[in-house]
């Protein structure tokens, strides 16, 4: 019995570990034109609302501005596998979002990234 | 029966909004001591994990090592206020942990930032 439970709780964590191997995870570090820089920020809103909702495979994309620079924006993207970040950039409204921002984005950098503790959660 | 529902569904969200205004979000980024770059992962990983699990004001530590420069970390560390905060670099195991690897960092910069998306979660 103790066996059992052994084997299925190993197999579970090996299954949930190597989920978390497949994770594309990285940082897309922005700058943005001041002028624009509202316009920037309803689009991107818009684009990780939807992709959240309706892509299974977009775990996360955490965007945030600096209060000392507020057109450097910083996105954490977590997605479950390479698979699923293909998919999402050939949605409509990530296609929508490239387009509209194009001449907004100052420069792009994305950075791949390594997760250290692998699987962490937001809470609350 | 309508409005009581519409007060109540109001009260809930403008409380959520209310407590995610007060969250304190920032990005740390560090350059850590090549030599020492896994003992210094060692310390972090127990850091998070610990703070995770014991401090309810803790909502996530989120830290990444860039893949073609594996020296630089960066940190996305959201807490439910500043008091949440004050109290997390209070506790033996956040002390513990700048303590040990006072001599593995070799910059830490520690970025006030604004979510675009307030209150994005981690799926999966």
């Amino acid at each position: 019995m103790l066996f059992i439970f052994l084997a299925v709780m190993t197999f579970l964590s090996e299954n949930v570990s190597a989920q978390q191997n497949n994770q594309l995870v990285r940082l897309a570090r922005l700058q943005i034109d001041s002028v624009q820089l509202e316009n920037y920020k309803v689009a991107l809103r818009e684009e990780i609302e939807t992709s959240l909702r309706v892509e299974p495979g977009a775990l996360t994309l955490y965007a945030v501005s600096e209060k000392r620079n507020p057109t450097h924006i910083t996105i954490l993207e977590i997605y479950a596998d390479s698979n699923a970040y293909k998919s999402h950039i050939q949605t409509p409204h990530f296609i929508k979002y490239k387009t509209a921002t194009k001449e907004m984005v100052k420069s792009l950098e994305l950075v791949e990234t390594v997760p250290i503790v692998p699987g962490v959660k937001v809470k609350g």
